[in-house]
């Protein structure tokens, strides 16, 4: 064991500790009164950077929520330089949503820490900089360091291409390692080789020019219902996506792949066990790994219109908004992807009613071979640190930044995730801290690794 | 001009402001944050009904909000007893809905009081005492009058008909006055012979046991599009409700009626020009006015799922909800209604999701023949009141305590209504004051004709 391993060893507790007050900030990235909150995040970040040793730890403005950069380049000129990206904002998150605690008061429980960011991404994010400090405090790391935290992941990184692309040389490495996927079991870690693109939309739907009393029913056309019918008509019966052409771009997955991702895969019966479904859904000739991690999706993320309070209120509402979103898959692109959306629910609209589709996000899709030498540093690294070698897998989420940093730092990408744990997105997310801790482990190991070359 | 109709002239501008004080007071029954107000709201017409010189005037407990009663018996026992009804309770009204103006700090502009109630029911309400205050207050009234204000209409009047039925002697009379219905333009005062049934609902659609990441989607059925899949079965391309058996209780319209309620109707463009929808919709053999009034509606009166804030959120919702409700005509009954759509949507429902379709309320349609002595009273108070006799029309609303009162009480119910205006349940309502002026001698005059025997 390396001195930097023993560090990591004699300081998880304080780890810990750094982590929750991480948490208790509600760093809300799509909320604009959360601003405050943003801010003293990426102040915090950049501190623990000057604290660890870093040569340079600094706040850095975009045109939305600033990026926290810092560099160490103990490692000199010869050796390898590795970017590590991670996001300090999370999801919205309320007690009404169902959380059981407070979700930026974290707490532990079995070996979980709870919280809204626990894992995603803020435990990984922690996992990662930790690793780096205990390679730091200990002689150093045996490769050069770049350290990118953004504060727009969950609003799709609408400012971080830009980023990117002005501070090409800053940024430039020898590879990009990411920690911010994971795995069902502990025992069982699996790398993630590919991830979904997304386009993110609002869906408006106005008829009347105000609400009307629902006694002059049946003459116009309720938005509310109006909405409805649309929604219904994206999908036939067997779940298929029905916009014209949504299919053409897919890249169909051979004999080898469909072996390889369904090797180690979430079953129907998996799938309904976690998500307390009733049944499984969905296209019937792909299981519901491929359907995850090789298809795309086209889903409703939520749905308003006139009254749902308490009690009853015989209104026809004056318009109707649903979110929707799409997961993407190569070789789809987002924007082409949105159009065919788009002039598919003009053509389904009845003249009885307007809708606009607006696009608020959009991030294209990724993927890395696992015969990359970096992804076999990485191998190692689970083999050394969390105990067995990785599965592969493809991924059902999305991390737009991936996509950007393989076409403009020209790098290949390596997701080294450690998530174990569930409510990610949802209420009550929770991060087993013994994948913290091998999380730790398997950082410093992948940073050894790649130290002895690619 | 009688005294009681100099009266009304000299204190029109009390009357105003007294109806003003009214509309201050938030008396939205569905609010359970609003009882207080709904209290001091049936105060108010208590004491107010004291001033007048009531025999009787009191608050009476239901077991939801209280209803006012009060009794003037000096007409002497020979003559006949008017039973008078209105509400005091409000729909919600909140600036976010698109009000101009706090909807509860009523204002004056052009002609129009504006503010939530103003016409439904306060103004019109208002109207009635201040009639009967004008009589009293000059020597008395031609009839007894028996006054009740239930503070639950906008509930669908729950636990009004238990009341009605536990003092059946102390409301018994010759006929009941309601001043809750409407005309399109002040100048041809139109009367109501017939209101629409309500049925109330939520249907509740779930599917996960907590909200999932998207990345998981197709996995699972969304109950968000589950939802607006079952809505979208609702009704066929021409509009007309697809649930079983729903028309098989609804009478048919004769050739007599159709030329009737047709006379003086809304027209297309009359509904395009009010309402600002692009086009009109429903049934395509009938008008809009026999759509309205004598055909059944099933309308999504709300609808709310996942996330709808600013931003994006990738979340697949575990629920989904909406307030549904249907509009019921003669002969239909309520029950029978709502279970036929629950039936449906069971039936609909696919076994990827969970529905529950929950009755929150109901009322029955009501009808009253054109030519009963009390109608024809009608007729000459508004040629004297209003300057005009009135043309005849079946309403889309529901009023349901009528079709209770015409059942319990045994007596013919008599809509004289003065609603001009707009926005009833949406921003912004108004009524003009003149029409409340032409109201209150209309009323006066009814009492009189009533006066002179049925």
């Amino acid at each position: 064991m390396s001195q930097a391993h023993e560090y990591a060893q004699q300081h998880h507790d304080r780890f810990v500790e750094q982590l929750q007050e991480l948490v208790r900030i509600p760093s809300v990235s799509t909320l604009s009164q959360n601003k405050p909150d943003m801010a003293q995040a990426a102040n915090w970040l950049a501190e623990d950077m000057k604290n660890i040793g870093f040569d340079r730890a600094e706040v850095m403005p975009t045109n939305g929520h600033p990026v926290v950069y810092g560099e160490w380049k103990g490692a000199g000129e010869e050796a390898p330089t590795v970017l590590v990206y991670g996001h300090y904002d999370v999801q919205p998150a309320e007690m009404a949503d169902g959380w059981s605690h407070e979700p930026f008061d974290p707490h532990i429980e079995d070996g979980f820490l709870y919280g809204r960011g626990a894992m995603d991404n803020k435990g990984q994010l922690i996992a990662q900089l930790k690793a780096i400090e205990s390679l730091i405090k200990t002689g150093g790391s045996p490769v050069n360091l770049k350290v990118i935290f953004e504060g727009e992941e969950e609003t799709s990184s609408i400012n971080l291409p830009v980023f990117v692309q002005e501070h090409i040389d800053m940024l430039s490495a020898d590879v990009c390692v990411i920690s911010d996927t994971g795995m069902r079991e502990v025992d069982q870690p699996q790398m993630c080789y590919s991830l979904r693109g997304l386009t993110y939309m609002e869906l408006h739907v106005t008829g009347p020019s105000h609400d009307l009393h629902s006694g002059s029913g049946h003459t116009i056309h309720n938005p509310a219902q109006a909405l409805a019918e649309i929604i219904a008509k994206l999908h036939d019966e067997d779940g298929r996506i029905t916009v014209p052409g949504f299919y053409d771009d897919v890249a169909e997955l051979d004999a080898k792949e469909r072996a390889l991702m369904n090797e180690d895969a979430p079953t129907e019966e998996y799938v309904i066990k976690t998500t307390g479904s009733p049944t499984t859904w969905g296209e019937p000739n792909f299981t519901p790994a491929e359907r995850m991690g090789a298809r795309p999706t086209l889903e409703v993320n939520g749905m308003v219109s006139g009254f749902y309070g308490e009690g009853s209120k015989t209104v026809i509402p004056a318009k109707a908004m649903a979110k929707l979103s799409a997961r993407l898959v190569a070789n789809q692109k987002a924007q082409r992807a949105f159009e065919q959306i788009r002039d598919y629910i003009a053509e389904i609209t009845p003249p009885s009613v307007r809708s606009e589709l607006k696009l608020l996000s959009k991030g294209e899709p990724a993927y890395t071979a696992p015969d990359t030498p970096s992804m076999q540093a990485a191998v190692r690294a689970y083999e050394q640190g969390w105990g067995k070698a990785p599965t592969f897998n493809r991924g059902g989420g999305s991390i737009p930044i991936v996509a950007d940093f393989q076409q403009m730092l020209n790098v290949p990408v390596v997701l080294l995730g450690f998530g174990v744990g569930d409510g990610v997105h949802g209420p009550n997310e929770r991060f087993l801290l013994e994948a913290f801790k091998r999380g730790v482990d398997t950082a410093i190991y992948f940073y050894e690794e790649v130290g002895k070359g690619l």
